[in-house]
């Protein structure tokens, strides 16, 4: 494990030209840097768009790789060979046996929950942050994670042989540590939440001159979730929809796909319209939505307690801009408690065939609770953002759904058992007409 | 749950004309039937490929959805409307790292552990089975199943609004069994093994009149298979393979991926070519294998004892097509052990960020295994088939990989650690020098 060393120079053929602070505008040079020396404001990517329309068409993209690097020329990496394991272009689906149930009219998920190659939105950011920190020459790459993000991570790092090292707080879920050290990084379980491992990663980046995706490459990183964008546009025919769902942790997600929705307009491969952002958190963790419910501008940070530990990010880094988002839009941001993110995995399982994780269940509940509220309109053409796999998370379901009914392999047997199942349904529907 | 009363119609664009024995070449109507009634063959669905040559091109299948009904009218179904879940399209993974690991110069990986919606290939096999299920006018449907195919029905089911009840083994991992009840079908666990499941099912076909996706809906169900071959071809530019390499279970998807080569052949989409056809199996069930290895060409079933529970079939109702396919392309059929299988996990892992079950496990091993013994040559374009995801089997690594290290959140402490893991590095290089 060495430190990066390497200058990053351009190709011709890169679109992006500048870190820019997202508060004073002051701009910074193409390195591994992502807090403004002046304001301590964070640094985002900042794109040449003549460059980009030139490049991009709706033909160009649809001839492209079926990943995200069909939108390269709109994503801060140099060469022309990026680390494409296939990632993105996860199915939009047509969810009308859940609009149904909740009384939309068009409902889609987009559905993260088999992105390529480790089940989640994050194969996304880490596929970008990955290919820009081999252009600026890091060997080894790290990151702070909640869980899919150290998958990601450490998966992709081993497809490109490059050196990993995650951190992760050590409580979290079997299925996401097993998902991380299958793929041989060095992991190391930290004794505290996400923020605190969050803190200890910037120490670490600061002495070790590591890769952290999510810290000194965070402005490469979080333009990988524009593609969440990107895709349901030309998904949908090359149109916007009038509505989208998101779960929000740090923020990032939300307000990128909001970016990439404006970018697509402004070079001119979709029409301009208003498109409605809402946010769903976990209540017990909720300082966005608390901070939206009490029309602040800033985010007090809270001490996470919930079952969706990947959206457990009790201090976050773009809260604000999420609020800024959802308000400017017209949209929401919702929070849900355990039992409803429960009842949303369920949900979702049952209507339309989707497996999620704690965060898309979230989603799910908050989605339901919107349009009880009145708050998403029966006409609005609504996507619903699936971030992550049910798999990942399966303890939090124990106890929450039935057995198996077990029978000996036995004609009669099986009998038995049928006739008893379809006793229990009646008395479940007497229950429910009583 | 009904029985199904429909009388099969066929639309004008069917390509599909009859139910043929494979063995006798009896022909019979397009129902729900598997068997033929003279010799007792399994029957396999026949089409008019001169109207599948009029039908399609490459340029129609490229502008088709994102999904294996972009090939439909090479598979077995009537409507225009299937159920379309975004099953299929899976990445083609150039595996480099791999294959200089193995010594090979042209490698991919097919990788259906992020197939939709339920990671597995039987999202292929199942959004076929049902869609015609729904045609027959079937509105309960089944399966006899290791796992995957019991996750795939019940979310597909469920998508679709059709009633579904599963049969399984009881002793199944934990991880199927969830991702199975999540979509709330009713679940028989049942005490015995596979073909003890296969038996019952087959009783409860003739008397409750249900569509069990790979028995009475066997010759559709099967034809999803052949997508993969489909895929493969136009993701490799419209070209075949020179060597593939898939597990055997039943030993059907083996035969369906020769089949779809044939069939791309046979209407010009892809130049004709040799394309050899290995197999693998899991030593502990592997009827297919030792009936290669002994030259014989009838299977003598066996009883599993294997961790890849998936491909554990005793008595494979494909065997002997299997076999055939294997000599008659100048392939192999191997087998692995358990040892063997979890090294082959974490080979696909380290190497290239993919984590399997302990199918793709056996896959894995048995390629290496063909590469050490000279049975793949080189200089090959080999194609390897991984068919279920490595977070269904999480049981099968405890005890086989590293544990985190854990530690505070503090400077000095992520010190110590990586200071002992790279000591513990150095001891393992030294033991792998003396």
């Amino acid at each position: 494990m060495t430190q990066a060393t390497h200058t990053p120079t351009l190709s011709t053929a890169a679109t992006f030209r500048a870190l820019k602070c997202k508060e004073c505008g002051e701009e910074y040079e193409l390195k591994a840097t992502h807090v403004c020396e002046f304001c301590f404001g964070p640094l985002e990517v900042a794109y040449d768009y003549s460059a980009i329309q030139r490049q991009v068409s709706r033909a160009s993209i649809q001839a492209g790789p079926n990943s995200i690097w069909r939108y390269r020329p709109f994503l801060p990496v140099a060469t022309d060979n990026p680390i494409d394991v296939g990632t993105g272009m996860t199915p939009l689906v047509q969810a009308n046996r859940l609009a149904r149930r909740l009384g939309l009219k068009k409902l889609y998920i987009k559905n993260d929950a088999v992105n390529m190659p480790t089940l989640s939105f994050k194969d996304r950011v880490v596929s970008v942050a990955l290919t820009r920190a081999r252009e600026l020459g890091f060997t080894t790459v790290s990151c702070a994670s909640t869980g899919n993000l150290a998958n990601s991570t450490a998966a992709i790092a081993a497809h490109a042989g490059l050196d990993c090292c995650v951190f992760i707080p050590s409580d979290l879920e079997a299925g996401k540590v097993l998902g991380t050290l299958i793929y041989g990084p060095t992991v190391m379980a930290v004794q505290g939440n996400y923020d605190q491992v969050n803190r200890l990663c910037s120490e670490v980046a600061n002495t070790h001159g590591w890769g952290f995706v999510n810290i000194n490459l965070r402005p490469y990183y979080s333009e990988g979730s524009k593609t969440l964008g990107y895709e349901v546009a030309e998904q949908l025919g090359w149109e916007l929809p009038d509505h989208v769902v998101a779960p929000l942790a740090s923020g990032s997600l939300f307000t990128k796909i909001y970016k990439g929705f404006q970018e697509f307009v402004k070079v001119g491969l979709v029409d301009e319209k208003p498109v409605r952002f809402s946010g769903a958190q976990a209540e017990g963790c909720s300082p966005i939505a608390q901070a939206f419910r009490e029309g602040r501008d800033f985010i007090s940070p809270v001490k996470p307690n919930t079952i969706a530990k990947s959206i457990a990010i009790g201090n976050p880094a773009d809260g604000v801009y999420a609020v800024d988002v959802a308000k400017k839009t017209n949209g929401n941001i919702e929070s849900v408690n355990d039992t409803e993110i429960i009842e949303g995995i369920k949900l979702l399982a049952e209507t339309e065939g989707i497996f999620t994780e704690t965060a898309g269940g979230t989603t799910i509940a908050v989605l339901k609770k919107l349009v009880e509220a009145g708050k998403i309109n029966p006409d609005e053409t609504t996507v619903v953002y699936i971030t992550g796999n049910g798999l990942k998370t399966q303890e939090a379901l124990q106890g929450c759904i039935n057995e198996p009914l077990t029978i000996e392999p036995k004609l009669d047997s099986f009998e038995r058992a049928l006739e008893r199942s379809r006793t229990l349904d009646r008395l479940e529907w007497q229950q429910v007409l009583v």
